[in-house]
């Protein structure tokens, strides 16, 4: 389904937290729908240990693939925060206290409070460009296609918003869903119907149970708002030919 | 960090919803935690689209590299569930309709239900075995090292359940959480010289803000609870002398 000329993006998910359950996720979904309103697709992510050797490898193998890579987590100043120093490894650069980022660490601490450790968070690969916290101070960075975001979800999305300007998008994805009480085995042939005869709007099913009703979230997805809404009129048409009911519909734009 | 006799897993969740932020995927975090117990280290995951050749690779590079590969999603009835005939073409061999399979949706399904959308769901690749579905009645399946198993948190938790006599596992991974008020930089060098002298508990460290109060959860894991004891010991004396807290602390084996 990928075109050549898509702009797509790979998350890299840094952190035994997440990995061991501990911690969920909450990232991905984020960055997920910012890429939607920006153009660009989200077609992977990756969810790895603090370990070096596997961040090296892992941004490696991504920043050849895809448009953009952004990665969440491993920024601090403890023993286990290697993101930089992998992130520099891995563009064989070196690592060097930013003068910049202690300027915005500095900023950001009562005086007196710049310690040693907190310092470390200015140690930042040779050649990239800072990505600017307006929440705690510690900046994120940017080199070539890699960007480098905290794992704390509110600073991140702050800062991912900072970004806009360096992220040159498609046309914004939009969305539509069709909420349905049928379930999904009842429409499966007739959304297949119409699928195909809208390639260029991909069409999810996703069942539900919810207070102990069944029933299918039907998720549209394209660029053309005319082909999106003609798509949408079919599938509202084909649910009502199976007796079955239009429960809601969110219009492109819309979050559900 | 991770040792040649590990035993490891990959978590592949296949679903544009996933990757889109409609969906927040819920899997991750009860698989990583069930891994835990049975004494395998999920050492990543992969979230990919619902595309047949994006799982074809995913599915083989992971099968390859690690000792189990579970996947989540893309195994209803419609269109867009594609996992089956992805898996079976990464493996090389046909898809079928497996009577077992058939059966198991014949005693879910009220007499004349069965139809022949739902038997979509029995099309399962050849020589897999099935993975059994106390909740719905559509079966996962199991090829080689690789579990094939739905989205739906609920159903495939209930099948992962049902997965233990099939996964070997080493040692179960304690888990012990200290909780302190101290910020992250201010713990940060005493808790890399415990981390030194326990080279065999892994300790991470994460911030939080809750309440308007900033602190760290501090979260060690390992296999000798002995070790875990005395390093969560010195760590807690680490924080005391600090002049710091130890807001809350979780033994062993007890979730937070």
């Amino acid at each position: 389904m990928e075109q050549p000329d898509q702009i797509t993006a790979c998350l890299i998910i840094i952190g035994n937290e997440i990995l061991s359950g501990r911690t969920q996720d909450a990232n991905l979904a984020v960055i997920g729908k910012k890429c939607d309103t920006l153009g660009i697709r989200l077609t992977e992510a990756r969810v790895i240990p603090d370990d070096e050797e596997d961040i090296v490898t892992t941004v490696n193998i991504c920043r050849a693939e895809f448009t953009y890579v952004f990665t969440t987590g491993g920024i601090g100043p403890t023993h286990d925060d290697i993101t930089a120093a992998a992130i520099a490894r891995a563009f064989d650069v070196a690592v060097e206290r930013n003068e910049e980022a202690v300027n915005a660490l500095d900023r950001y601490y009562e005086p007196g409070l710049l310690t040693e450790a907190r310092l470390k968070m200015a140690d930042i690969p040779e050649g990239a460009r800072l990505i600017d916290n307006p929440v705690s101070g510690a900046p994120g960075f940017q080199l070539e296609n890699v960007f480098v975001l905290p794992g704390v979800p509110s600073i991140m999305e702050a800062m991912f918003d900072g970004l806009t300007g360096r992220l040159v998008g498609g046309d914004p994805i939009l969305t539509e869903n069709i909420l349905t009480n049928l379930p999904e085995s009842v429409i499966a042939t007739g959304l297949e119907a119409v699928q195909e005869k809208y390639p260029d709007v991909s069409m999810g099913s996703y069942p539900y149970f919810k207070k102990g009703k069944l029933g299918v979230n039907l998720v549209l997805r394209g660029i053309d708002s005319a082909r999106m809404n003609a798509a949408a009129e079919d599938l509202s048409a084909t649910i009502l030919g199976l007796d079955g009911k239009v429960l809601k519909r969110l219009s492109p734009g819309m979050t559900s």
